[in-house]
């Protein structure tokens, strides 16, 4: 894709849907005696995603898990989220269905081979650093920073600099 | 071992024995004032065990603390654990009588010296990239990646590429 | 700034106001399942602002976030908080009119963006090694250690080596 | 001192003292919404403690700090614990007295400034690979370990070695 296919490309997304565990947190979950959940999501995504939400991007979580814990964060964040999902990539295209939006406007950051059924579908793709070898490599938007350590807080930045510059 | 006798050894294997501290863990535990215990476990190797599950892969965990946060990450994983014990490698005989398996088919994956009575009984052996100098030595399989950073996630890629490829 | 003006500068300061999230702590959050809050902060900061007290300087915490965890954070340590604040550069016109300093007379240490409007009216700036660039590159101060790993027990050694030395 | 004389050294150690946040932890403390505090340790550091106990050393926690988790860790490890203390170097030879030992018989292990007053009677120092400068250069064993990943384990290695080779 040359650069300016690329900065086409970018201009038509409208929404950009995360995947959670290894994106917007490092994939790791504290675990307690009693098998209760916790996970660190970083203030400067929280920051990224309020910003976006400015600019007019509809913002979407798609998480396999089916714990409580990324609702929570949905929420402070006040975007929507979709878990317990099996097949990302079918998700994303009832999403978009619901939306009036059409797949190829959305952007899809995952770190894990579930992810991949929903990069097939999505417009564009992007992967922290730290992501899974097999879908780092098919990531088109390759993040310098690792899951959880502000990857969406980059990808703001990545917005700004390529559709005004 | 010559890689064509490394690959049979592999195929053996029917079980795969973890110890879970500095393992599915980066070792270390979150201590609050009432001496509750919680520890950071990895979504990539939940991905990876439920995969060598279906694969009909045995799991089990072996640990040598008494703690209840081993059980419930094991609850999760849906798979066996023995915890509180004291000698891994009779443990681990005692495991593979119980399954009708031979030590030889299990591989084990340990990061400290209590690991060693197991290895000296298992089949195959592993270790995270950050164990104790003395079991990363003696480990067959070296996992690139620290214990609690997808150690299970690498050695589910390992058997894949090693068994088809 | 020649070092003798900086010095200068240095010495005229009376009040230290500090982002907390990215600052005090690594700009992480754990959440729970419930939405509830922790961040990890650094005992050698608690040490720092201890000692920064003892020689008189005013701390005050300036942070946009509206969670209580910086309030509990700040009653420990014994420092005023001013959280939920939209525009950091009037609240800190504010706070020094209410103490009846001069803004020149406050160093300021953030880490994002929503910093750099007290940047603006602060008489020096700080920021943590990782910081966000646009921040790091403008502030005069640049630790050399990351958020949450002691940037304010640098600081205190850097006070005591400029102003003694 | 030569490497004869410090063989000699060690031989006579009876005890180890333990500063806590930033030996046995990496100096970061988890703070929630009411202020409870929290923090990681090391199961390596747990392993290496109950081996020192079974050659019969001596073992002590002394502490600034005023929380109640430092206490459930000592308990947990079984070793006693002195918190709230001002003057460590005080403390250490009260402590001594108590015991019927020489300071010149205690190995005290620090990471800050606080720890210096017992390193000054204290008859052996050792500091992890990230104490303050100030402390790290006046300790005598220097540990390649940062404070929490597992200092005691390696200095249990480090006696095991010493005293035996």
């Amino acid at each position: 894709m040359s650069d300016l296919n690329y900065k086409e490309k970018l201009k038509q997304i409208k929404c950009i849907a995360y995947d959670f565990d290894g994106v917007m947190t490092d994939n790791r979950v504290l675990v307690d005696e009693e098998g209760n959940e916790a996970v660190f999501v970083n203030r400067s995504d929280g920051y990224a995603v309020a910003r976006l939400k400015e600019q007019g991007y509809l913002q979407v979580i798609i998480s396999t898990e089916k714990n409580m814990v990324v609702e929570a964060r949905a929420r402070k964040l006040g975007i929507e989220v979709i878990y317990g999902v099996e097949d990302k990539g079918k998700t994303l295209l009832e999403y978009c269905k619901g939306k009036g939006i059409d797949p190829s406007e959305v952007m899809f950051i995952g770190n894990d081979a579930n992810d991949l059924l929903a990069f097939e579908v999505a417009g564009m793709t992007g992967a922290p650093a730290d992501a899974e070898k097999e879908v780092f490599n098919m990531a088109y938007w390759k993040s310098s920073r690792k899951g959880g350590y502000g990857v969406i807080r980059e990808l703001y930045n990545h917005f700004n600099m390529t559709l005004i510059g």
